[in-house]
């Protein structure tokens, strides 16, 4: 016997039929004698309909109304999949934010989740053998008792709370893919997908374009411990055995792994653009100077590359942004001209970041020096390069993307 | 300065655009000085959308599920009206029904309203001239701490009793007619708008068909000494002078009608079924042997007729049931037959029952008397007639139920 927690996206509970066989994966479940909490979201299509309506009642709506509206959608789901849950048989009930209480701060529309109490969910495991259903993405803010959400993609976030909350074994994460997976399939087909994958692995994996589940849910397992699985909802639940093992992706401490490969996956992202400021003053101060309007205006900065000074008066200073925010960040930094003193920006958005993350790197040198050498090899030019302690990114011509996932996926031996 | 309670039904909602007039009226009254508490019901098809999901889940679903899935409705309205009313320079805020909290018993689907706490809502009248925007329909039970809703319609039971909670001056109900008419306006085109119409009397024409107002509203209006103001919410806001007299009905306590009309008006229902169990025997306990198992069935039987006895031994026992329980009735009927001991059932399901509403009745006589003789000089022959202190009802063929409401309408001096 176990206690688990699953949890399932828009796409999975879209209308009464997918609802339907959510109902049936939690009832396999129950059968094989676990103790269930089910996190659930907004059928897909409903959190974009209300947030539309939000912004067509007024463009700068007060955020407090927009979660009361927006949370409407999680509402309904865990409602339905309740009723539908009784209908075959199993007892449950649904529970809305604010009746466990899922205490948040009151940053509305992407709240931070302060404290949730277990206790009463674990009462009636125990008591009624009762499912707990709980609608994903929304809290309640712990003073004014106003209804919070957690942002795009709350849901994970909620689950993963849920499972520290109630002490569970494992958060079952089910998706529409099987996994998580070497590098992206659509561009390297011999990609496979993973057993398993280390926390500090998948935080990589994740903010670096791997969009199988949100950055902050495996945060949030990481430091309490939950080990957190990804599988497919579109697996058919009689097609699963319930005592065997399924297919998916655990992502868990380090120490869980037992054979640590080098490198773990390929990362990449081609929604990056690179802006580069020659002849700044080599002074104290300047990377302050450059990059506190750009923080000012909310414009994430990633990669940041600065070489030693040649002149010791002067030197160049390069860094990526999103994309979408390159022609905000240039005109950022052109009013700032006068206080950074640089002599031109020059800026290329046809660029990509390919990350290579795997927590074996920490004891294996010259896994970076192996990439740069296969690069060349292939005629792919790299522009920047940064690394950490379990990853490194280099910065390329976008048009070089493929070609260097799959020069490095075969590298490092992740091929099939 | 007056405190107001604005209530807003589905059609008057049912869009983005419908909910920028409905702000602009409360806008108005804002303006013109008044504390206001409006309470709105989900966008129009919306609760109907979300019932048939509940149905499709599970024929047999909990109550308890179902508020939770069709109360989200309210609670987009009630977000998305805020939103307007701050976009438009009106201080505003949603309340749900577990945050004032409006407190009901357990009876899921179509709970009662225990007690409301309006000292919040005061407090932030006075001290930001905030206005409450309040989901309608919905409520918190007690003791589980799980939302409740009022049964179809509750959204005006909800406005009386918030505009009874926080001491409301009046109650406006807007709705898609301007008021309450003397009779059906399509069957007599000379029926007049009320200006003013007692308690008791509108309980009679709620609850005899007339379709503005929900009767439970009314009851708890009388009961907390509510003025109910029925207007029209298509009216453009800004033709409305907020200081003159709007057109409407003004449901009130029978003292604050100056000059009180012997009959009020003509209420009529084609729904109606009429049974009549023939020889039954004339002994104690028979009435509750026939209308026993109806009760049980939640049949609701209406007009009761019982005529002494002419042998002294049997007696036939006439009463009405709404025409979709005919079958159902008859049913229940021949099964308890033994009991009963009745001869045989006759049944009538064309009927309709016309019933002339007036509290000034009470100190005039012959008021029946007068529209039995019309009647008969028409050719409109009377089934069974049933009477109270302000109110007498006629069942008669249904084929003449316009001809019956235009006679009385003229016969008391109702038209234009």
């Amino acid at each position: 016997m176990a206690r688990l927690v699953m949890k399932f996206g828009g796409t999975s509970v879209a209308d009464i039929d997918r609802i339907r066989n959510v109902a049936h994966h939690v009832k396999r479940e129950v059968d094989a004698g676990h103790e269930v909490a089910v996190v659930v979201s907004a059928m897909s299509g409903k959190t974009n309909e209300l947030v539309a309506w939000c912004r067509t009642a007024s463009p700068l709506h007060d955020a407090r109304e927009y979660d009361a509206v927006v949370a409407s959608g999680e509402q309904v789901t865990s409602g339905l999949l309740a009723i539908t849950l009784e209908g075959i048989g199993v007892n449950a009930r649904s529970w809305q934010g604010w009746q466990i209480p899922i205490l948040t701060d009151n940053v509305h529309g992407s709240a931070r989740i302060a404290d949730i109490d277990g206790g009463e969910l674990i009462k009636r495991f125990k008591e009624r053998k009762e499912v707990a259903v709980v609608s994903g993405f929304q809290g309640v803010h712990k003073e004014t008792g106003r209804i919070t959400t957690l942002g795009r993609g709350g849901s994970d976030t909620s689950a993963v709370a849920i499972a520290a909350a109630i002490k569970a074994d494992r958060c079952d994460i089910y998706t529409d893919v099987d996994g998580v997976y070497t590098t992206d399939p659509r561009v390297v087909p011999r990609a496979r997908r993973l057993d398993r994958v280390a926390f500090e692995e998948m935080l990589e994996l994740a903010s670096l374009g791997a969009k199988v589940l949100q950055v902050r849910s495996v945060e949030l397992g990481m430091v309490h411990k939950v080990p957190i699985f990804v599988r497919s909802s579109f697996a058919k639940p009689e097609d699963i055995d319930p005592y065997g093992t399924p297919p998916g992706t655990l992502i868990c401490n380090e120490e869980d792994i037992v054979e640590q490969q080098v490198v773990t996956g390929i990362a990449f992202s081609k929604d990056e653009a690179q802006i580069s400021v020659r002849h700044v003053p080599d002074k104290p101060g300047v990377a302050a100077a450059i990059f506190g309007p750009l923080a000012h205006a909310s414009i994430t900065v990633d990669m940041i590359v600065q070489n030693v000074s040649a002149d010791g008066a002067t030197t160049d200073l390069t860094f990526t942004v999103p994309a979408g925010d390159y022609r905000r960040a240039t005109d950022v930094l052109e009013k700032a001209k006068g206080t950074i003193g640089f002599k031109r920006i020059d800026g290329e958005t046809e660029v990509a970041k390919v990350s290579v993350i795997g927590i074996g790197m920490r004891s294996h040198a010259g896994v970076a020096a192996d990439a740069f050498k296969a690069l060349a090899g292939r005629g792919v030019n790299i522009r920047a390069i940064t690394t950490s302690e379990i990853k490194f990114s280099v910065l390329i011509d976008a048009a070089y993307t493929e070609l260097a996932v799959r020069t490095l996926h075969s590298l490092y031996g992740l091929d099939q």
